[in-house]
């Protein structure tokens, strides 16, 4: 008898983890390999370089390491910022508060510029902050073009996640005119590969990661990419590296040594998982559609379904839409829906969506994920998810009528 | 075309990542599930129970986060030793000293037991050290029976990994006569599965785990099992826990939560390699051959393993053979064979080992696994490696001749 029966699978259209293709599955399940095999060696390079490809980041290192996105926060303050040096958060919510907490648990001395629920920190604010003090780091949450700061990092339970880009490439820009010295760190957990980040032209130090959103690969590693820049910010550091495996001194002659197809140990890696994201990364970087179609393909299938949802009466939580997150979309319900009641009629239709993070609204709306790839033209789940949304709208109005 | 290809399988018999069943990988192939699904909550509840049952810990909480099984020693130096205390570290090569440079990084002052090559340290040195000081906590690498303590830990690349099993049990009730107060901290990440190690009776505070040696799982995620009294410890710390994600306060109400069927969220768990462990745990928590035989049949194969080797003219490391690890064999091999040439003559014959570790004699040693599924009695891995071995020494005795 088998030990394990998967479980029924219902499409998972939530802000991630997210759908991932029969290949990346497939190589997941690889039997096993040792970790220092020069056949496994290849793979570990492949996804260094894809990752660059992914970020625009023409000579940023990656760090690939097991573990969850959230490790990525430690890996910033841990060996990017000192003890007693300062960091500017733009927090709009669980993810800002939360990435506030680990640099202040290594010490940092931190000052918040918060935005209002949906909204963004102005540059406004954020310049004056700048200007009135000195900053080691300055973190913040994704991007898109010119409008609004804010929350897309969308990860799972707690608050926040508002599907609301923030103005990377503007603020990334405002740190190089007012204040060169200081790190720019984004937080792209639900962005990467699913929305655009040109992390060399944007003045990006550190973009965190993980394997489960846009790179439609499951749970279970951490990704980093940083700029040479931050790379001698470490290798000047005054005090140590206050981790040992969150520690990129250690990581880094790792991440070069299999780049140069020599394998090298610090700790074991997910062997399994780097299969996968190998796996998901050929098909972004080298597949059809092309990258730069991939980013298209994100912003129409985000249009499409918020429109959808519009048109059923949901209200974008971002107060500026253009600025929407185009991997996620997260909405208030209708007046006289229960966010469980639609949650429930979605699941019963095989649809799993989330309910809402930010403390402040959290009974009040829902979170849609349309990324990766689940937006690739040979699927249809964006389709099937308005259809869903549709049904179940109709069954929860009646049942409540 | 697919993104991804498999490649070519050879049996991988080192020391961790081993061999997984068919069941295991195609649990890791599992489709995308929500972290904070309620279809999800039950594998990760059963794997925390399994593992007291594996660990013979009935109170013990185990911690499973995404990472490497270094991560553990992070775990334990961030969580239940502050800055300024001591922890005796005994120590018998490259793992002793990485746990020692761990603890360290954490603040903790360290002193040291060493051994040598192959040895353990006395159990007299143990207790005139602990005597000595007063120690938070005392770390040291698996377990068996009576004998010797040392070092079993065999992760991978650089020194130590000799195949030497340390006294677990007699260490814990040494610690519990003379210094009742320290934590006995037991690196068992290549020992948890394949060697018994009997948490409760012997008075282990910390068992450190990883999913790819014993548990038959791929790499990436951390296991810890922590006692009552290692959590007592770390609820009246003084000062707080110096790590954001290996910090044992945010993870503990995630594993009550989880175990209690309800999902709950710090940071993404592994879901895949989650279910990878629920479908290698029920095999070997629920299948035939049973717990108790299991640990016997590694034996077995162990002592079946070892006598082959020794009539091959391979010569233990460890210096007392009945404290030789069960899990693994490390050997040096015969005058006049190159270690380089043996590991690739088994590789052309579909068998992959591993090179030395010890810096001192890692040039002149080799290493085999024998653990997990690989002693399955529905398996002939062991006879297939000795048939290896026999065959790749006389072609490169025959090459060399």
């Amino acid at each position: 008898m088998p030990s394990f029966k998967q479980s029924e699978h219902k499409l998972l259209l939530i802000p991630g983890p997210v759908e991932c293709h029969d290949d990346v599955l497939l190589a997941n399940a690889h039997p096993s390999m040792s970790h220092v095999s020069p056949a496994f060696a290849p793979s570990f390079a492949y996804c260094i370089k894809a990752l660059r490809k992914v970020l625009y980041a023409s000579t940023a290192q990656p760090f690939i390491i097991a573990g969850s996105g959230t490790l990525g926060w430690d890996l910033v303050a841990a060996n990017l910022i000192e003890a007693g040096q300062n960091a500017l958060v733009l927090n709009s919510g669980y993810f800002g508060d939360s990435f506030a907490e680990c640099l202040e648990t290594y010490g940092a001395k931190v000052t918040q510029v918060k935005a209002p629920v949906g909204g963004r920190p102005s540059l406004e604010d954020v310049e004056a902050a700048l200007k009135k003090d000195k900053y080691a780091v300055m973190t913040f949450t994704h991007v898109r073009s010119t409008k609004a700061a804010s929350e897309i990092r969308c990860g799972a339970a707690p608050p926040i996640a508002t599907g609301v880009l923030s103005d990377a490439k503007a603020l990334g820009e405002l740190v190089k005119r007012v204040s060169p010295e200081t790190l720019v760190i984004l937080d792209g957990v639900c962005a990467v590969a699913s929305e655009e980040i040109h992390q060399d032209d944007w003045n990006i130090d550190v973009v965190v990661g993980a394997s489960q959103k846009g790179l439609s690969t499951p749970p279970g590693v951490s990704i980093t990419t940083v700029s040479i820049k931050a790379l001698k910010v470490l290798e000047n550091r005054k005090t140590p590296v206050a981790s040992y495996f969150a520690n990129y001194k250690r990581w880094l002659p790792i991440m070069q040594s299999y780049e140069n197809l020599t394998p090298a140990y610090f700790a074991t890696p997910p062997v399994n998982l780097i299969y996968a994201l190998e796996a998901s990364l050929k098909q972004i970087t080298e597949g059809s559609p092309s990258l730069e179609e991939r980013f298209q393909i994100h912003r129409e299938a985000s249009k499409k379904f918020k429109k959808a949802a519009e048109e059923l009466g949901f209200k974008q939580v971002a107060t500026e839409p253009e600025a929407a997150a185009n991997g996620m979309t997260a909405v208030y319900v209708p007046e006289g829906i229960a966010p469980p009641a639609l949650v429930g009629a979605l699941g019963s239709r095989g649809i799993v969506i989330a309910g809402g993070l930010h403390k402040d609204i959290k009974t009040k709306y829902v979170r849609f994920g349309h990324m990766g790839v689940s937006v690739h033209p040979s699927r249809n789940d964006v389709d099937v998810m308005i259809k869903g949304l549709q049904d179940a709208v109709a069954e929860v109005k009646h049942q409540s009528a």
